[in-house]
């Protein structure tokens, strides 16, 4: 087994390609913050059997914490520069494990264009567990905040909706779905897709935003309760990749790990939301409005209000 | 138990004193560097039972956390910022050890004039880990490297070394040592001091710094690699506590974590560093040369090479 310091040399330092990252050969990174530019700071962790199946293949995993991670970026409106990583690894974590956890990485430091910039890297006698700190950068005042929404915004949100949840479920046996739907879910699952461009794009458009990373419900609440407004839904109008397996429109209302953006702007910026639909080629849903109503109310396509089991989706 | 944002809320929120740390209500945090520096950016993990011992007060378990990542800040001559902590809790860890762990940090936050920027908590099914990211500011070209060091350079070090081994060591039984003496070196592995007014006060004047943390010889051989230098260094000038008990020096050779600075300067500074020794009222001392030939030479008081054990404080 590699000990940590060959570990950093050969795996982490190829991947340290920013300036400030010093080729980790130091005690901490160097960032250089651009004049006007306010610095985004992040920070998730995930633990095997927690947060990641044992069994998920060590590259997606990797691109799995790094994203979660963007995504929060996203939701600020942030782009990424770079991250530092903390890792307690197993005995029983080998070397090829770490090989292809790196290359995951890799693949996403290409894609996203960011660097490792640090970490640290030590043993434990529990599971593996990973932090990962993401730092993005945006014009100093045009960040997105949970906090800004208004009544009788537009509630919005991108791509689809639940589909991490039942991924999931297939992966750990509770569902059965036919392919390519089967496929579909569990990469929905496995690797997010942090909506960077959307997040960037969003600047002085939306009044609020979030990831919806523990669920739209439950997302959608943290701005209700920060920006002090309500919400009404229409649970009909939820974007599903698929109306089946029955659920799925539970899913979609409580099922976490999406990582899409729910945002909220004003009624009179519907056209340049739907532009953006199309130039970034994402779907863009409008599913309700905030109201001044506290709470949020659920609706069927009647107008009827519905009362969903938030918690249905926790026990997978 | 309280759940993961009652604990936020009302243990982490009150440390959240930064205004771009949003009330830890955002899903990142925002940080406005000042013109004309660069950030500083480290990340260390410890994990229960392998770098911290279980019974540990809490309050001190969190002090350390942050005091190992303030050391590399210091290391490199930063002032610090704030940080972002995650924390995998299993569920053996009782709201009380929770509340105590975070008045460890708000007792550091006062001391170090720093502020939580945000973090993550999750459970675990095994050993408390912990993560942190800290992030500073150092004057933009002023950080110090480790690859700055160059032959004729004298050796410095600040307070003393070899002390967080032996209380370590007494901790675990292994070693009796009578009081005063006791207290101390357990004092001195549970709180690090981070050397940050040193550090500080060192840009401009050291040509190469590191932190302590995993004993003198593997620190100081990481500055001897990283600047393509050798090391004179004399072992009977090495600062101790106490010349008591047998093995005071070979800890103050290999033994880890006592978060000293250890940095190199030119010969004709040698005034300018003593009056800042004076200064600060904080021991540096002299215990070497940078020399051409490569590798660490280990001289005895009348200038023969001797041969340490290096690996002999990795038992404990």
């Amino acid at each position: 087994m590699e000990g940590e310091f060959a570990f950093i040399a050969r795996r982490l330092r190829p991947l340290a390609t920013a300036p400030g990252a010093l080729g980790l050969v130091d005690d901490a990174a160097l960032l250089d913050p651009r004049p006007g530019m306010q610095l985004v700071l992040t920070k998730d962790a995930m633990v095997a059997g927690v947060h990641f199946l044992e069994g998920d293949p060590p590259d997606q995993i990797a691109r799995k914490l790094l994203r979660v991670n963007l995504s929060d970026l996203a939701a600020m409106g942030a782009a990424p520069l770079g991250y530092l990583l903390a890792l307690a690894r197993p005995r029983q974590i080998e070397d090829a494990w770490l090989a292809s956890f790196c290359e995951g990485l890799a693949a996403d430091n290409a894609e996203f264009d960011i660097s490792v910039l640090g970490g640290d890297t030590v043993s434990t006698p529990g599971p593996l567990t990973l932090s990962l700190t993401a730092i993005g950068e945006v014009p100093k005042g045009d960040a997105l905040l949970r906090g800004g929404a208004r009544s009788g915004d537009d509630i919005w949100v991108s791509g689809t909706l639940g589909d991490a949840a039942l991924g999931l479920a297939v992966l750990q046996g509770a569902l059965e779905v036919a392919e390519p739907l089967r496929s579909h879910l569990i990469d929905r699952y496995r690797l997010p897709r942090p909506r960077l461009t959307l997040g960037e794009a969003l600047r002085g458009l939306a009044h609020a935003a979030i990831d919806i990373s523990d669920g739209l419900l439950a997302d959608l609440g943290h701005i209700v309760e920060i920006s002090a407004v309500g919400a009404e839904i229409r649970i009909d109008l939820l974007p599903l990749s698929s109306p089946e397996p029955a659920g799925a429109q539970d899913a979609a209302l409580s099922g976490g790990d999406d990582y899409e953006l729910l945002f909220t702007a004003v009624p009179s910026r519907r056209d340049a939301i739907e532009g953006l639909a199309a130039r970034l080629d994402l779907p863009i849903t409008r599913i309700g409005q905030m109201r001044t109503a506290p709470g949020i109310r659920v609706l069927d396509a009647a107008g009827a209000e519905v009362h969903p089991d938030r918690t249905g989706w926790q026990h997978f």
